[in-house]
């Protein structure tokens, strides 16, 4: 089922859920009429971080997210547990414009909460998988990993506690290389002993049966890290299972994905072939709404970045020519009485289903061929005094300039037809 | 063609579009970052509205009109004129939310830009009985003017140039009533004289094209209000050419709609049998875009309320029981073995189009069937370990109860069929 939310949620939802970077990025909205009225000089004297809570209640969201967590406590009485939504609207950040990052942009997330079954990290990846099949994109890789493992892999390398630190510096594997991201786990309080266990992690290689029982007995000795191996290998389970067990992802644990709130499997979707960060990711949380007083509801969701997946689509040419094309036939404009006879044509070709217009002024003919030209319509009709009589009209084709004459409903044939 | 354009507009952009009202009611964005800083404390001292230029630069949209104007004016070498297009998209009112009246609310817009041709308003009018007739609402009314004819009836009463004060008045018509619009008109500075000449005009009766009758002898010495009628009657026989000639709207002369910006026709639709405002409204601009400096460019457009339209369809009760229902099949999950060969069921229902889920958890069976039933799921299918075997499953009735065996191909029709 679909949800929305509204786009103005109070800021004491949305501050403190994405970070301080996060933070920073929330459009803020100024309360209505005298904004002022509750504020004093010493406020103002305070500068902007102290005025902006006496100014402003309300943000845009950021992400659909913690919104849909906001509207599960909310709405927790009311609500069928597992309950399943997806979500399409957009969200702001007031971050600098850039390729493939934008101040408003829409997300599609779907999102299960309520359990925590693994059949809906299957049903996530058969999801993905569906969704970019359908839109024609060949180039795209599907990565999992487990949080849970790689907090294990902290304990078997003698760095506990010190999972974010990993997340972050190997989060940026694909950009800075592995040597870099060892100097920086260095920076970050990793010893060169700690870096000697971890390296072997960094060169596993294999179908995703083999690199589960290599991490098996690599981290046989912590209980979590064994956890996460076993839940890969019941997911691993259940994607087989699945209908033609066609679906693609390989486990990567060197994925980490930066969010804090995930727990369980993470997910990424990356273009193969086309310069541009992650178009699709998510994960499971098992305390999204704890935030608001809602414990122990466990999730997993994802989230597609329709304009990234857009400008991917675009640079490949996967947008069909027709894309742009709205109207099947255009009737030419002969004004007088034909007028009156082309709009009666015009609602019949339209109760047929075809998507038709009439140029709406009687003006040169071939300015309305034109017109008809740059909206790469590809028949024209042509009702003249002699043919209104006879109810058969001129249809041209645009791309070949034959002609040919017919009543209306050879008219919807051929335009269907083609 | 569809058109989306920004959430954020420059507040330069949305000032002074809607009347005083109007910018009263302009969500305003704070500046990111340091908003203070290029502020003083004088700008502070001058209070709310001095400083709110110094803070905040943009606004959220406040209805989609605008926005497409100067989304025409920025692109206007790129498009082919006339351009149309439709745009559903929210808009922000800072207003107090009531029935009716939502701070966050979608409008739909379809606009012809580039002509002044009346085929436009016939296709307007097309539109809106299509849109209602498809939607099942019957109860409503499609009123058309020509604010040329009011300007002419201002013109024949003897009250040149009090244009917008009479339609300040008359909008009120249906609310407050003859007598109490006479008083009105009386404080706004019409003689007795200007209204004993404007009584006839509410008095007027008959169909459409009686009305225009009508006023062509009233307004006869009018040149604006001659032309009005003359464009009303044109645009009869537009729509009387339409196809079968069956779409419906009546001439109201008392209808005015509040925005300054209509030069021509106006539309109004309103709900017949439930208490509600306008549900859809539009009209034709002379000079919409020329507040972004491009002159001379003639339009028409209409806007539907799609909340408004949701609470009439939700209180005549004209949303079918299965709007609610999201999946036509549940799977029982019974764990173990049976769960994979469910998946695999699952996947076969989806790929051959059923909307189907499982259940994640492999609890109580009667658990399962309540979530069932909870989300209106028609049918559930049960597959133990001895139907895993046969391939063949038992799909069971919700609303009957009964239970009947079958494979997958089956299932399908049995389900499609219901």
């Amino acid at each position: 089922m679909p949800l929305e939310t509204p786009s103005l949620e109070n800021l004491s939802v949305l501050t403190g859920k994405y970070g301080e970077e996060g933070d920073q990025l929330l459009f803020k909205v100024l309360n209505s009429g005298d904004f002022l009225s509750k504020t004093s000089a010493d406020d103002y004297a305070a500068g902007s971080r102290a005025m902006v809570s006496k100014i402003s209640k309300k943000g845009l969201r950021y992400d659909l997210t913690v919104p849909f967590a906001r509207y599960v406590v909310m709405n927790q009485h009311n609500l069928a547990l597992p309950f399943k939504r997806y979500q399409i609207q957009p969200v702001w950040r007031a971050d600098r414009p850039q390729k493939g990052r934008y101040q408003e942009f829409y997300q599609c997330d779907a999102d299960v909460v309520g359990t925590n079954s693994l059949i809906c990290e299957a049903e996530i990846i058969a999801m993905i998988n569906e969704v970019f099949d359908g839109l024609g994109l060949q180039g795209f890789s599907i990565k999992i990993n487990n949080r849970k493992i790689l907090t294990g892999i902290t304990e078997k390398i003698g760095a506990s506690g010190k999972e974010s630190e990993l997340c972050v510096a190997i989060d940026k594997l694909d950009k800075i290389g592995e040597e870099k991201v060892f100097d920086e786990l260095k920076e970050r309080g990793f010893t060169q002993e700690n870096l000697d266990q971890l390296a072997p992690v960094f060169k596993i290689e294999g179908s995703n049966a083999q690199i589960l029982d290599y991490l098996g007995e690599y981290l046989q000795s912590s209980d979590i890290g064994t956890e996460g191996v076993e839940e890969m290998r019941e997911l691993l389970e259940f994607t087989g299972a699945y209908d033609k067990g066609d679906l693609r992802y390989s486990i990567d644990v060197t994925l980490a994905r930066g969010l804090s709130y995930y727990t369980g499997t993470i997910f990424e979707v990356k273009p193969t072939t086309v310069a541009m960060g992650s178009i699709c990711g998510g994960g499971r949380y098992d305390d999204l709404t704890g935030a608001f007083g809602m414990n122990d509801v466990s999730g997993v969701g994802i989230s597609f970045g329709i304009e990234r997946i857009y400008d991917v689509l675009e640079e490949l040419k996967l947008f069909p020519d027709t894309n742009q094309q709205s109207v099947q036939v255009m009737i030419v404009n002969f004004g007088g009485d034909t007028t009156n006879h082309a709009l009666k044509v015009l609602g019949a070709l339209r109760n047929k289903g075809l998507n038709a217009e009439i140029y709406p002024d009687s003006i040169k003919m071939k300015k309305q061929l034109n017109y008809a030209n740059k909206k790469l319509t590809p028949y024209v009709l042509l009702i003249g005094s002699d043919e209104v009589k006879e109810e058969v009209y001129t249809l041209k084709d645009m791309n070949t300039g034959d002609q040919h004459k017919a009543g209306v409903d050879e008219i919807c044939e051929i335009v269907q037809r083609s």
